[in-house]
């Protein structure tokens, strides 16, 4: 793994990712959920988030790497993301949880398939959904059945938290260089690989925001 | 379990002291650990209280009683504890964890086993210490070998965490008189039991002392 510092930077993004993803939703959990049953809904998705933060180390300790030396150079970047996108209310949260993580970590998913085949595996069942989709869903439709006026601001939350995803992932690939390296040498050997990323990435973006009827 | 409010309430302000525990200890690795390693090992702590707290909503829906509705009426002196109690800095964070929690857990503990016999083995199996010790308590004697002054502070600081856990316990038992009629008649049936209990109490939060040099 050595030879391969791209490899370690993916999964300690990711990591990080999973980490702050923990904290931030138990946080707003906490915070902003109005009943204790949402409390407990939105916990359970940060501790599945947890569970991936767990595999994605258990791997970076397997491949010879320090998991806090693969996840320090990205955790200012991620928590200035999150910094930037504190969730003002309960609907924002559960958009947040849904849409937020969402198009980073099919962005993760891409990038591994692209980057690295033997890790591909792991980052797949790490960012499997698991059921994030069932309860987010059905409380934003609900809401938005007995306030649809809130669905133009929620779509304004969605693109702003796309947005300052965009910003960081920027800042992210001119600090690490190998990793940003790496992915532009994948695409090189398909110049239309870098408009399929693209697609992709709109495309489960777009169907996540018709799920939620936005 | 309709005969046994008091049995519910020991489940429900369990089941809350828990899931609080699990949201406070985050934030606290989160804002006051020094490095990524010691976010995630007070995480991992976090993450255990957290599924404490699903094995005893599991039992509450199994009793026929609503987790939500068990835990509301402790929300308020719970969630006053933890605010009273914030630690200002990662030594203040580890041993609020270790002994804020400890003393908690052992007087549910023994209240299960006076009050609910049925339902004690439960509470034994959700407060075994899940290797809380090993790393709080390497941590802790760590700093004070390199800073021995802190030894008189962090005891200070251990007592307010017991006085004010003794504050709000007396507040529940004024709020939920059911619980605490069970407690006293289950301790009128043996006058000693009252002193063995403060006994067991105080004899447990000795060692959790000791063990951690202070």
């Amino acid at each position: 793994m050595n030879e391969s510092p791209g490899g370690v930077d993916l999964l300690g993004v990711l990591a990080y990712a999973e980490l702050s993803a923990f904290t931030r939703m138990t946080e707003d959990a906490a915070l902003l959920a109005p009943s204790l049953a949402d409390r407990t809904a939105l916990s359970e998705l940060a501790v599945a988030e947890y569970e991936h933060f767990r595999l994605l180390c258990e791997r970076l300790t397997e491949l010879g790497a320090d998991p806090e030396g693969a996840m320090l150079p990205f955790a200012e970047a991620l928590d200035a993301w999150h910094t930037q996108t504190k969730p003002a209310d309960w609907l924002q949260a559960l958009v947040k949880a849904y849409v937020g993580v969402g198009i980073a970590l099919d962005f993760y998913r891409e990038a591994a398939r692209r980057l690295e085949p033997s890790i591909a595996k792991l980052v797949d069942e790490v960012l499997a959904d698991g059921g994030r989709a069932g309860f987010v869903v059905e409380r934003v439709r609900a809401a938005l059945a007995s306030d649809p006026a809130a669905s133009g601001r929620l779509a304004l939350w969605a693109r702003r938290l796309v947005g300052e995803a965009l910003s960081q992932a920027q800042r992210i690939a001119a600090a690490r260089p190998e990793l940003a390296r790496m992915l532009e040498e994948s695409v090189a050997d398909d110049q239309a690989d870098i408009s399929r990323l693209f697609a992709t990435l709109t495309e489960e973006h777009g169907k996540r925001m018709s799920a939620l009827g936005i």
